[in-house]
């Protein structure tokens, strides 16, 4: 165990997470800061319209107000929004927090503090927090564990002040309300308390980073009865099945991720902290072989998660249907969450892959290009055209089609935006012996081995457009240490420079010793456009190829080929072409006449062929910013 | 119009619509009975063990006894099961009705008034009768449009009585009491009253029936003015969109059926009855065109149709999951009773393939062979078999994979048994020529064509298990007449044998003239197994081949092969063996190694090949009859 209490008393260098054990120790945002690449661009976007986008959002809906309302007792006639809303304004200020802590920023400090202060005026004498409960006319309090979200409130109101605890110390004003929001929980919940969960995880993962932060035992104790509680049926059978909140089977016992993607991957990022802090291997165990068999058999190929729209559930093994594909922006954050996690403490380089493929396929293709529209689901195969979304309307559905400015249930725009505010925090780790880079992105690196040793580098790169990834040693650690490389799975082929020549470098971690002040590496990884194919037990992309560049899954949008992809076929015998990442590829579509029954013999039916030559590709996380189009990540492979 | 004096006074020969305009006129339950084939074994199931189960049933889960509880005022306390529960007790009631036209059964008979009886006490002095709107500590009548389903039990309570009345005459009780029903609905949302629609139509196709049973034209002007409300936004926005309730888009304009697949087919039936009625030929024109373009695009190889679990509707064109079908059987009756009005109307033999297709695989499907489990969606791929069910406990989900005895929402079992109690309706048509057959069974007819000639036939068939067909004119009518058979669209090659020889049909109608008394006629349909393939705009079964055999869809199940089905392929080089019915396919089945990340490049992946030589499929309406199962419909061709 570390000592706790110097964790408590000094801000622990902007670490979304800090585990006290594991292979590898994360940096933080006070020691990374990203300034090139499409991360760059993406932190660009938050901080010039994305966060201010939410706070227009929260008050606009009126889910800011609610805490006011609650002060004035105008509730519950005055309240608007779903029983969760209050959860939106947290992670806005969990945003808000991790991006004052990247730069300056006098006026957005002032909008966090007002902010802050209206939920804390909200708070009740024994810490209770909650606008939709507990008032005369309001449901009582804890009456609804199955569908009332309290428990996760509390969840991300204690992650925003994590957030703000790691960045400016714990005296904070959030982080005072959410250390007396999680006693009221402790107390009621604990182990002579009510026996029960809540129905959408994310206090587990909440609780155990805020013992981290403020070293009191009880809240890690908590996360523990949360987590081993689940399973058992505590909450009851609902028409999507127990296993839509993950309460069919023990985490200790799940061979897969099911049911809510959301939920169960906030779940297992909870039990990986949970199992780490308290050194359960046979709970670490359990999520890292959930997760393993879930990237396997339960994911997209953009890192996408949760395979039906009904219940945003996952599905069976291999069940991945393209146009079907809910893969939810907030399972996306969930999975990098949670891969995160599993990475610092086993240091296997698979949960890095999955972070970067959902980072740049999933998290990154929610935002619309001006950053004032989210996708909430991420369909793989857009079959119609949707209509065009008023950029002043809150849509109530959760459509793949155009980025919608916000949503009846919108969880997504905020999850974004906290995510890509802590960005930084993805892109390295540290242990005694030297530094592990994961993500890739111009940056700037400036912190210390877990041993003490300080250590500066400069990364060089515009990746992902392109591989070549320059690593400047501006100062050594003293002594023996290792700069560790991730080379992703699909980067074959990809070499390393360093003072010593040129080498191939196999997928995995490349180790370089021996650098010094000034020293340069070069890793170049083969970003070149490529044909992916599936495995064959996914039906639905049989006889289909997709292409990827780098770490970008790449798609076809009507925009570019003037008419619908559902017609199309495409010509894998060549690679795709790639001038620069200007990628395209040769396609054609097929006409159809009269309309019948659409099964026969297979004798064949005669369609009229159109050649389009070859048609630009972009990358899947920038389709839909050309107005509403079809698309397709998966195309039909020609048989001709 | 016809005239209705003589509708009123008389019962009309048992038929389940009685259209006063259109191409062909039905004969009913009084004029067909069925003896041979598996339209008989169904109805043999029916009498033997479905009815009376969802007698058994309605009794256990309370939904009859919410009428007592109304009348001795115990609701809302003592009510149980969901708001539209009144309608499964009026669909067993038209099951019954049906049934008591079919065969004499004094015990049956006895329990029928019973239970009409327990209606009739709990019918309020207005005519207004719901056991879940309107008492003290209830919701108000008629505050609920969207989701409350009153004007939908009305319908049911109207389809009940219309049974009854075409089957015993309109003093019956039951008639009465539908009667001031639809007078309360009438009074309520006439023209000068709300001009409102139901969430879930069935009202439009339940008044014509009443209007063409009692001749009371405000019961065909209500059905007008609800189908002619509807599309215009007067149900308000939901979270599923207003497409879900068809309340998107007027009738007249849409160009396909969309949303929730049941309450866009029972609209689809109540505009078609209601074009034929008031010779409205734009919109049966308009209806028409939609059913035909969902037949082209968005119905499965079984008939079923509705691609959604989410919303229980249909999908984008084309967008035919395989795995995640929903395919519910109320859509598939749906479905039938749609087709059926609009083959009647414009002799288009579309309509009775189609016919065909949906009670062969959807409706002959969901009943367990022991006729104590039904299955409410209908998957045409299982990937993982399902846990037992308890046969004494109702299910409260839709799933797909075991024959549930009851559901919480418990629409399919009281529709199948309805539907198979008026299967004779389906058979036969006349006009003033001839006499059309339109499905297949062993089967007398005794009737009249429609200028009043007295006809007489015997089928003797043992189809679909086998595709000879044998009709024996046992009395002709007088003078020039035609018999017309239905040659399906799979009959290519079919023959036909008359006193004339022996000669090739087309699919369509085979016409056969001048033939009298003792006359025999063979049409002899290729049932034999063949290989199906479909449209490749159909992406979720490219590569992929089914077997039909006849009519019958089939499929391979787990049982049959000896492990899962998710991994086999198949050989399409050969035609399916098929002797008399026992259908054999060459399966192979993967086995795979190592699990990773299931997208590669397109060098191939190493698995190891297993042959099973020629494995059994079964009729897809048996599948799930021999404990939990995988099962496929579609499999993939062999490459190699």
């Amino acid at each position: 165990m570390t000592d706790t209490t110097s964790i408590v008393t000094r801000p622990v260098h902007g670490r979304p997470i800090t585990p006290s054990r594991g292979r590898w120790y994360p940096l933080g945002l006070d020691e990374v800061t990203i300034d090139d690449g499409l991360f760059a661009e993406l932190q660009q976007r938050n901080a010039g319209a994305m966060i201010g986008h939410c706070e227009t959002w929260v008050e606009r809906m009126g889910w800011a107000a609610n805490f006011d309302a609650a002060v004035e007792g105008r509730l519950p006639q005055d309240r608007r929004g779903r029983e969760f809303s209050d959860s939106e304004v947290y992670k806005l200020l969990e945003a808000m927090a991790w991006e004052l802590a990247r730069r300056e920023d006098p006026d957005l400090e002032a909008r966090y503090h007002a902010l802050v202060a209206r939920v804390g005026s909200a708070q009740e004498p024994d810490g209770y927090v909650n606008t939709m409960f507990g008032r005369p006319g309001q449901q009582p309090r804890w009456s609804d564990l199955q569908w009332g979200h309290e428990l996760y409130c509390v969840g991300h109101l204690v992650q925003a002040a994590v957030a703000r605890g790691r960045t400016r110390g714990t005296d904070e004003e959030i982080v005072r309300i959410a250390r007396r929001a999680a006693d009221q929980v402790c107390t009621l919940f604990g182990p002579d308390g009510r026996a029960d969960v809540g129905g959408h995880p994310e206090i587990e993962v909440a609780l155990v980073e805020l013992y981290r932060l403020t070293g009191e035992q009880r809240y890690l104790d908590q996360a523990r009865l949360f987590v081993d509680r689940r399973g058992h049926g505590v909450l009851g059978d609902i028409e999507l099945g127990a296993s839509y909140y993950q309460d069919d089977q023990p985490v200790r016992e799940a061979t897969a991720l099911r049911g809510h993607a959301v939920r169960a991957l906030y779940l297992a990022a909870g039990a990986a902290d949970l199992a780490v802090e308290t050194g359960d291997d046979e709970l670490l165990g359990a999520v890292t072989s959930q997760v393993l068999t879930t990237l396997a058999r339960r994911t997209y190929l953009t890192g996408g998660m949760g395979a039906h729209h009904d219940g945003e559930s996952f599905g069976d093994d291999f069940e991945l249907p393209s146009d079907r594909a809910y893969s939810e922006t907030c399972a996306g954050v969930g999975s990098v969450m949670t891969n995160h996690r599993l990475l610092l403490a086993s240091g296997d380089v698979r949960h890095a892959d999955a972070v970067e493929r959902t980072l740049f396929n999933v998290v990154a293709t929610s935002p619309a290009e001006d950053g004032h529209g989210f996708f909430y689901a991420n369909t793989l195969h857009q079959r119609t055209p949707a209509t065009e979304v008023d950029p002043d309307t809150a849509s109530p559905r959760a459509l793949a089609s155009l980025r919608a400015p916000w949503f009846h249930v919108s969880c997504c725009p905020t999850n974004v935006t906290r995510t890509v505010a802590s960005l930084a925090a993805y892109l390295a780790s540290v242990d005694d012996g030297g530094l592990q880079l994961h993500q890739y992105a111009g940056a700037h690196l400036r912190g210390a081995l877990t041993d003490g040793r300080e250590v500066e580098l400069r990364v060089r790169t515009r990746y992902p457009a392109d591989g070549r990834i320059e690593v400047e040693v501006v100062r050594a650690p003293q002594g023996e240490w290792t700069l560790s490389l991730r080379v992703p799975a699909w980067g074959q082929g990809a070499t390393l420079t360093d003072t010593r020549g040129t080498r191939e470098v196999a997928p995995g971690y490349a180790e370089v010793t021996g650098l010094t002040d000034g020293d340069r590496v070069v890793l170049d990884l083969p970003v070149r456009a490529r044909w992916t194919v599936a495995d064959p037990r996914v039906d639905a992309v049989r006889g289909q190829a997709a292409v990827e560049r780098g770490p970008l899954v790449m798609c076809l949008e009507s925009t570019d080929l003037g008419s619908s992809v559902n017609e199309v076929s495409v010509d894998t015998s060549r690679p795709p072409l790639d001038d620069d990442g200007e990628v395209m590829v040769s396609v054609r579509s097929r006409e159809y006449g009269a309309e019948g029954w659409p099964f026969r013999s297979p004798d064949g039916s005669a369609a009229t062929v159109r050649d389009h030559g070859a048609v630009r590709l972009v990358p899947y996380h920038r389709w839909g910013n050309r107005g509403p189009a079809t698309m397709r990540v998966w195309m039909p492979v020609d048989k001709d």
